[in-house]
């Protein structure tokens, strides 16, 4: 049943709630905050975030003149309430679907989201740079960046912050959302010196103050408001840090009682002679039950049920990817002491919450942060430690200048483990690993793997942790495995080495990672037109099994490549190997299969396969188009 | 004539000054300094760096026990005194040579570099990575980190200090080693908070103490060293910025004061139950007038004349592709008022101190801060300016993310000048580009071009300034152009298109960016041999020029691509579209030259070429091969 929402109903734009006063705004946040519960409880997605900032919400748009004035959310997983506020209501309940609104903010989505965002701590570095537009131009809009206190531990907002006092000379304003909890709880000392100024005399003697005042609501709102200007003024009392980088600090105040939010947002956003960061302290989850009491504050669900909070089943009986990782590595690590796993923040998300659980001294979570992960791996493995470095393909883009130079150049064993490779379903073309054959394949020395099922992912960490001499990565997709059996303890591959799934004799495929299964069916289908298919599986991206592709070559008249990546990847290597040894010459109808060259907005994986020609009948397609076949009559078949 | 260093003489490794008492540490450090000056006169080098830390090297490989002690210099421009005290100094007067010692730290080279650098603010990272695996190993040795205040305003220092109290439990101690000046004068926040903490009473006091110790001096030195502990202790005055985030702060410090200095580091390497900073005041240049005198400290020179200070002259009479960009760059700016530009730090090294000369308002020094810069300039162009980002190849690799998830997926028409792209001489493997055109390439929607002569760079700066719809870059190498002329403003390329340079019949060489000379020098030698060759400049990496190529493969028995880049770069798209287009399909006999599959050292350019095969005779050599000539033959030719 959707919620009653009176007021929100009268709500198209943010203008529509400028002339609210602070009551209506009350009842605003909390209408806002059920169609929240219930548009996540039909579609999935990022729950808790939304929550904790419905009232922040609320206040901003009623504050700033948006869209003229600039507000960009960092990350986006919180974007929900500001969607239902701004024109996209009735398009809510197709969040994170394919042709749906985007589970983050996005420009192309409305001109309400002047920066889109997915990935942590961009926000401050976005913001100054529409500042500093708006002051070349003479302009006056203001700008405000929102950033949980856990994307503070990101290099690049203390590098936005650090240039912000001298990149603009007007109005900026940062809001850090404080509710000590970004995806895992926080880590690091900006977030313990966060708790301290939040503990502090100042912001609990607020809190009363706060209440007392409230017990005099709804009326008189003028007095309640000087009041609060009063505290605001009277709130500087920490902030040090953020003073020392030049902003002026106000706060910490409480980021759901309206009656200080209105009026400090607004004294704040007067403020033109320096950058404010105004510390607001918020509660993940806030306003629904089953949210505040579950440990991660519901901060990513599938499809629930509001009244009971119960979350819908997986299906699936096969081990996810991520979780075959913790698992294995667990292994490992029971038999060798030198082992320690590193997380840029994402513990469960890289399955080594288990890893965590089992070894808690040999974990690193060093926070979002992952140039500073990958050079502390490798420290770790130049001091004879092993270390493996589990971060997503895409965040992993993050580190790459640390894998060049401090991994790479100096050949250091550093095992990169990099989960969520390819195409990532409802988090869309922000969170996709399209680009990590490339970017890794490309480096001197990279020993660089692809895994086709569990099991080869099980063998491929085995492999990793066995080259001692130079750095080793990889990928495997996210989802769950193919179902086949774990042995307790896999064997290392022999590094380069890639296998012959099915033998054929006209045309050869040869997949790397995860579209072997597709790439077996494509066999199926070319068999039931009369074409054998001899099926590989090539294992390593590099150094590739040169032998093994040179006689696929030769012995073949069509050779397809199938990978889930983008171009300049495993099938450019490839072909370049052929160029090299001259096995073009004579002609080869060869194809390279990879991921288009667009960015794939969000949708159900197999229509994003689909979109991609990554599925069987593509492959097969693409074969007998090769050998002169009408292609639609492969997919037909 | 070589410096009179009789105390020297006698240092081959550090253990040799352990017993030194204060005198002889000062004696050291003086002869350290003239050898550092004599020896970077002959080879060229970075100069002013060094002579800062003379003394405070001179100290440090006093105090701690290296190479058990573990030691890592950020960047590494300051460490040729560090390698004249640990076993080098036989090969000091081969600094960046071909085959002679890196001018930064090399872990190949010695024990006494146990991690290497060039690019800046890794050494905290690095650090706490050596603090963690002692932890784990239960061992007791002391690590420390030498950062220099410009470094510190890189994200990945800060991510590492945020993550330095969790990551270890023992000793680590981070050295800010604070000139006020990094290659540039330093910007931003941290910077002005560092200065101020240096002009507070209490560093000028210490100042004062220092020196009526040092009128008490040589004798007796416990007494002066018992003081200086307690000073120590009384300047922990400031540095709230660094306790905020866990680290026990020491300083500020006089860093030419070994009175002080060897005290103060005994004292503070004994914290064990936290990390501890301990900022330094250090003058770039110290102790050598000329490097005083200059404005950049003569941060990194040419050989030189010891006495008069003298740099030999640069005998080019081209101008280098930096200034290239610098100039044209004005010429647009001064007709389009949108038109600004972004630095990290490297104003004079990208041609933007010209820019900024012209346009102080318009330019944007944001720091060492790649991350950050590619996200504010896509701020900038969100709110419709036009950012020009200018950054060398390598350390784009930095802002990779950014460019992904800021730039390109959004389509904001940021232009990326990215310069030092391919080798670049004796800075070697650390700061060769090698790989832009890979990272860059794969990425939806981007335009990505590489300058041929002076005049393509200006065409397509023109090029980049047009393109409003999406992301551009173009690349350029280090050192000087070839010599064309340049119109008054260069018109715009057409995005995606080609040119042919020189028509023939037998072979196409397909050449992107620098090597169209050799790849022209290679025709003729190909003439010579009644070989015919076309060759043709590519112009566009992205988008390809498909009707030429095209038309390349079908008019030609053999097609050579030639780029100064790795693998999976431009002759891979080049393969990958042929392969798509069905062109391989009767046999083309295709060759990819590219940078070799390994870290180039440094040496000449000239040797780098030949190394790399990228030179006019193996570019023929490989036409040879594919049409079946023996490659010596073409060699000789």
């Amino acid at each position: 049943m959707m919620p009653d929402t009176p007021l929100l109903d009268t709500v198209k734009f943010p203008a529509d709630t400028r002339a609210f006063d602070i009551a209506q705004l009350k009842q605003l946040a909390q209408e806002v905050r059920a169609e929240t519960i219930d548009a996540v409880s039909v579609t999935g997605g990022h729950l808790g975030a939304g929550l904790g900032v419905v009232e922040l919400t609320t206040a901003l748009h009623h504050v700033f003149e948006t869209p003229k004035d600039i507000l960009i959310w960092d990350v986006g997983h919180q974007c929900y309430p500001h969607k239902i506020l701004t024109g996209r209501r009735d398009r809510i309940r197709t969040l994170r679907q394919g042709g749906g609104l985007s589970g983050f903010t996005k420009r192309s989505e409305s001109e309400y989201d002047p920066f889109g965002a997915a990935h942590a701590s961009t926000s401050i570095s976005a913001a100054l740079g529409f500042a500093a537009a708006r002051d070349q131009k003479g302009e006056k809009n203001r700008v405000v960046a929102v950033i949980g206190d856990g994307s503070m531990s990101a290099g690049m907002a203390y590098e936005a912050m650090n240039n912000a006092a001298e990149a603009t000379s007007g109005q900026l304003m940062v809001i850090l959302n404080d509710n000590d909890m970004s995806i895992a709880p926080p880590v690091g000392g900006m977030s313990a010196y966060l708790a301290g100024l939040v503990s502090g005399g100042a912001y609990q003697n607020v809190r009363r103050l706060g209440k007392s005042v409230a017990q005099h609501l709804p009326r008189p709102f003028r007095k309640a408001a000087k009041k609060a200007e009063e505290y605001a003024r009277g709130m500087v009392t920490g902030g040090t840090f953020f003073e020392e980088l030049g902003f002026y600090y106000v706060g910490p105040i409480d980021g759901h009682d309206m009656d200080n939010l209105v009026p400090i947002l607004k004294k704040a956003a007067a403020i033109e002679d320096r950058p404010v960061l105004v510390h607001v302290v918020t509660q993940k989850g806030k306003g629904y039950t089953h949210a505040e009491s579950s440990a991660d504050k519901l901060h990513a669900v599938v499809k629930f049920d509001v009244v009971s909070g119960k979350q819908a089943k997986a299906i699936s009986n096969t081990p996810s990817y991520t979780k075959v990782f913790g698992t294995e590595l667990i292994k490992h690590a029971r038999i060798d002491p030198s082992i320690v796993a590193i997380t840029a923040a994402m513990p469960s998300g890289t399955g080594l919450d288990l890893f965590g659980q089992a070894f808690p001294e040999r974990t690193y979570d060093v926070g979002i942060a992952e140039q500073h992960a990958v050079t502390f791996a490798a420290g770790l493995a130049a001091d004879g430690m092993k270390p493996v470095c589990a971060i997503y393909s895409t965040f992993l883009q993050r580190g790459y200048d640390q894998v060049v130079h401090d991994v790479a150049i100096q050949s250091l064993p550093v095992r990169f483990a990099m989960d969520r490779a390819g195409l990532v379903g409802s988090d869309g073309a922000t969170h996709a690993g399209s680009f990590d054959i490339g970017f890794m394949g490309a480096l001197p020395g990279m020993v660089l793997m692809a895994a086709a099922d569990e099991a080869e992912l099980a063998a491929m960490i085995s492999t990793s942790l066995a080259i001692d001499d130079r750095p080793s990565a990889f990928r495997y997709p996210r989802g769950d495995g193919v179902g086949v059996e774990i042995p307790e303890l896999a064997a290392p591959l022999e590094i380069g080495k890639g296998r012959i799934v099915r033998e054929g004799t006209s045309v050869a495929i040869l997949s790397l990672g995860t579209r072997l299964q597709e790439s077996l069916k494509a066999a199926d289908m070319l068999a039931a037109k009369g074409v054998s298919a001899t099926v590989a599986d090539a294992r390593f991206a590099k150094p590739l099994d040169a032998d093994m592709i040179l006689r696929l070559a030769r012995e073949h008249e069509a050779l397809i490549t199938v990978e889930e990546g983008a171009m300049g990847g495993f099938g450019a290597f490839v072909l370049q190997l052929l160029a090299e040894k001259g096995a073009l010459d004579g002609g080869l109808k060869i194809r390279t299969l990879n991921l288009p060259d667009v960015f794939q907005d969000q949708d159900a994986p197999m229509a994003m396969y689909a979109q991609a020609g990554l599925n069987a009948e593509h492959i097969a397609a693409a074969a007998l188009q090769s050998l002169g076949v009408s292609a639609s009559q492969a997919v037909r078949a």
